[in-house]
């Protein structure tokens, strides 16, 4: 069976980044002494599940930061929005979550890493999602993408660690129920 | 000078009450073999500031909760509204956040419990919040009334302190800088 984790950041009120996705407010912190764990959970995935958005993002950094496998699920793009160089780690997917958690199983991956707002929304209201290690960030942004959205019932969680950092940073990590 | 501080529960998502301001998904949580330091907080407070929705919330419970003063801040609530036995204990103010800080400093008030989430965020962005003391809940509930509101900038905080409990509770306190 493959399991489905994330790993996010957001501003206290609840955003992964403001309503044009900028990212400014959470760069702005120096955590550079700090592993609040992205390495080792990075390197406990088989490889990465995002949304289109979050492609178009990591496409905008300097470079290609994953090493591992990246599903995009998308019904609006199509293989030439993939740069040249990225068509062997990354392929595009139309399936349902259920679909792609399925076959990610067919070929054997343990432990897939969802990322992106809107597909970590879709995962947890399909029941799909593990767990979320969340680090809450110390500020206020006002307004911008969230990170939750509506549900069609009440989701308990279990905390299954929490850790507080010198940035003020605190992850902690929530089983689904 | 008199500060305001706030101490307040929310979901995962960010709600502190659900829509129809029940709290019901807060009160099937188990805690009272756990100190969440709300007994200390109101030990250090010289009484309280609510908004006319916390009242009629907290007038529905059993028994009125507070031995303090309380001063609900309100421009459509009149005296009549403050039942007989607490006319003693409570008291109405139109005044501005700012005008009824200023008043409670000549009272000698030297910390005011500021409760309820408009008003809240009313201190927040009045830049009137000295800090508060957050306790996040292991759920998410989907939707309701949330704590965080619009800003006109960023608001930056300082960590100065981080709990987790057995229930899954976290505690944070911020200090607004």
């Amino acid at each position: 069976m493959t399991t489905a984790h994330a790993f996010m950041g957001m501003s206290l009120d609840g955003f992964i980044a403001r309503q044009d996705h900028s990212l400014d407010w959470l760069m702005k912190f120096d955590t550079t002494d700090e592993d609040h764990g992205f390495d080792a959970f990075m390197d406990s995935v088989d490889g990465l599940v995002m949304g289109a958005n979050t492609f178009k993002t990591v496409l905008g950094f300097d470079s290609w930061p994953y090493t591992k496998k990246v599903v995009v699920m998308t019904r609006s793009l199509s293989p030439q929005d993939i740069p040249a160089e990225l068509q062997d780690k990354v392929r595009l997917s139309s399936q349902s979550p259920e679909e792609l958690m399925q076959q990610l199983r067919d070929e054997d991956w343990s432990r897939a890493y969802v990322d992106g707002g809107q597909l970590v929304q879709s995962f947890i209201r399909s029941g799909l999602l593990a767990d979320i290690t969340l680090t809450i960030l110390p500020t206020l942004i006002g307004s911008g993408v969230r990170l939750f959205g509506a549900l069609d019932a009440d989701q308990d969680l279990e905390l299954m660690n929490s850790q507080s950092f010198g940035s003020g940073f605190v992850t902690n990590c929530y089983k689904f129920l």
